[in-house]
C-alpha cells in the first residue's frame, strides 16, 4: 500500500519529468524555481516559465505541507473526526497551469493530489481540463478520448462520472457558460469494494503521467496556425474569463487565499494579460460565436470524435 | 423624513448629475446607457464610458431593486427579523469605478446606497476610495481633507471612524497590502440619539453629491503629467490587484455573483486591460516601490497634508 513518502517521492519526480517535457515541447523556455517553506510545516517547489515560444506564462507547483489541522479546514471539508485529540494533517500534489502564446492553442490546467489525516482518513484528488481560447471540435474529441482511455485502464465507470464531475466544477455560474471543453475531475477517492489504495494510487498516476502527451498533441496540432490582432484580442478577453473562474469560483484558489497560503503559487494560475469589455458580444456565426456555442455542459465529446472519424 | 421615493428620485438625479460632470471633464467621452430589468422585481440603469480622453473604461450604475427578502439574505446580513410572515426588501443606489487612461491618474470608485426591509428596518451604507497607480502624497492628502470637510459638517466623528473602516474595507489580506490610499466607508447607518433619518440621508448626499469635484481635482492636477511604456506597464500591474480585490475580497461584488445578479453591470468595475507576473518585485527605491510602501493601513492622509502645507 502506497505510504505518504512513496506518493510525495513519486509527484517529485512527476514535476520533473513534466517540466523536462514541457521544455523540450517549447523549445526555448525554462522553468525558473522557488523553493519556499511554509511556517506551519512542508513547503513546495514553484516552477515557473515565462516568455516561452510556445508558453507565454505558466507553472507546475509541487508542495507537500503539514500541520495541525485547523477545525475550520475540517469543516470545509466536511469531515466527521473524533477531535477529542489533535488531528495532523499531510497534503501533497502537483498542479499546472500554461498560458500559451497562441489563441489557437488550449490553455490547459492539471491537478494531483493526495492528502491524509493522522486519524486515519485519506484520499486522492485530481482533474485535467482544457480550456480552448477557440474550440476545435477535433481536438476536444481528441482530448477526451484520450482521457477516457486513460481511466478506461483503471475502471471503466471513471471517464463518464469524472467528466461529469468537471462540467460541474469547470462552470462560471455568473456568465452560466463552463471555462472551456472540460476534462475529468475526481475527489475523495478511497478505498472502495473495487478499488484498493493501491489501485487509486495506480490510476492517480496514470492521469499524472498522461499530461505531457495530452498537452503536445494540443500544441502540435496548433502551433502553426496563424492568428491576427482580432484572435489576440479574444485571447484577451477569454484569459479574462479564467480569472473569473479562479478567483470567483475555484475552491482551490479560495481556500489558498483565505488560509494564507503561499500567494504567488497559488496566483501563478493567472495569465500574463488580460481583458474586459462591457457587454462585449461576438459577431452572429463568427468562430467566437461559435466557441461560445460549445461551452456547455454535457457535450459527448468522445461520441463527437467517433462521429467525425467515421 | 425621506422615503423610499425621494430617496430613490434623488439618487437617480445623482447618476444624471454625475454622469454629466464626468463626461465635460472627460472632454469626448459619452455615457453609453443599458436599461435593465430584474426578473424578480426592480431594475436599473447602467451608464459605462470606454475610450475616453481621460476614461479609458468606467461605470456610473443606478439601481433600485425589491422582492422578497431570500433567508440566504437575511442571514448574510445577520439580521434578526420575525419571519413568521413574508419579508420584502428594497434596495437602491449609485456605483461608480473610473479607470483612467493615464497611470498618472488614480482609480476612484464610490457607492452609496440605501436599503429598508418591510418590518421597518432600514439603513444608509456606502464609500469612496482613490487607487492610485503611483501614489502622490499630496493629492492623497488633498482627498482625504476633501472627504474629512464633507464629513466634518455633518459629524467629526465620522471621518476617523469611516476612514478607518475603509482602511480595513479595502484590503487585500493575500497580498498584506491596501488597495489604494482608502478614504470612507460606512454601512448600516440608522437612527441613534445624535442622528435622524434625515440627518443620515443629509450625509449620504453630501458624499454622492462630492464625488465630481473630488475626482476632477485628481484628474486636473494629474491628467497632463508624462508617462511611457514603463508606466503603462504597472498600471497593467496595479489592475491586476484592482481585479484580485473585486473579485476575491468585495463583498458586494461576491454576494452579486452569487446571487445571479446582471454580472454585466457588477462586472463593470473591472478594468479594460490586467496583468499578472510572477513574483514581480520594484526596483528599490524606484517610484514603484515608494507606492507600495504607501499601501498601509492607518496612515495619517491628513496630518501628512498638514506637514507638507506648512
Amino acid at each position: 500500500m502506497p505510504n505518504k513518502e512513496e506518493i510525495t517521492n513519486w509527484l517529485k519526480g512527476l514535476q520533473d519529468s513534466i517540466c523536462s517535457g514541457l521544455e523540450a515541447l517549447d523549445g526555448s523556455g525554462r522553468f525558473q524555481e522557488d523553493l519556499w517553506e511554509r511556517p506551519e510545516g512542508g513547503g513546495g517547489r514553484t516552477r515557473v516559465l515565462t516568455e516561452g515560444t510556445i508558453v507565454e506564462k505558466g507553472g507546475v507547483n509541487f508542495s507537500a505541507v503539514e500541520g495541525n489541522m485547523p477545525p475550520k479546514l475540517l469543516k470545509v471539508l466536511r469531515v466527521e473526526a473524533d477531535t477529542s485529540e489533535p488531528i495532523t494533517f499531510y497534503a501533497t500534489g502537483v498542479s499546472i497551469v500554461l498560458h500559451p502564446r497562441s489563441p489557437r492553442t488550449p490553455i490547459i490546467h492539471m491537478n494531483v493530489r493526495y492528502f491524509e489525516m493522522s486519524n486515519g482518513t485519506w484520499w486522492f484528488g485530481g482533474g485535467i481540463d482544457l480550456t480552448p481560447h477557440y474550440v476545435d471540435e477535433q481536438l476536444a474529441s481528441d482530448f477526451h478520448q484520450q482521457l477516457k482511455t486513460v481511466c478506461d485502464e483503471h475502471d471503466t465507470a471513471y471517464y463518464p462520472a469524472f467528466k461529469t464531475w468537471a462540467d460541474d466544477y469547470f462552470f462560471i455560474p455568473h456568465r452560466n457558460e463552463t471555462r472551456g471543453v472540460g476534462g475529468i475531475f475526481f475527489d475523495r477517492l478511497q478505498t472502495t469494494d473495487q478499488h484498493s489504495k493501491a489501485d487509486r494510487w495506480a490510476f492517480l498516476q496514470s492521469v499524472g503521467s498522461a499530461f505531457v502527451d495530452l498537452y503536445s498533441h494540443q500544441v502540435n496540432a496548433t502551433k502553426d496556425l496563424p492568428y491576427g490582432e482580432n484572435e489576440s484580442n479574444w485571447q484577451r478577453l477569454r484569459r479574462g474569463r479564467y480569472v473569473e473562474f479562479n478567483l470567483v469560483w475555484d475552491r482551490g484558489t479560495k481556500f489558498g487565499l483565505e488560509t494564507n497560503g503561499r500567494t504567488e503559487s497559488i496566483l501563478m494560475s493567472l495569465p500574463p494579460q488580460a481583458d474586459w469589455a462591457y457587454s462585449y458580444e461576438a459577431a452572429e456565426n463568427s468562430p467566437e460565436a461559435k466557441t461560445l456555442d460549445l461551452l456547455k455542459k454535457e457535450i459527448n465529446w468522445v461520441e463527437k470524435l467517433m462521429e467525425t472519424s467515421i
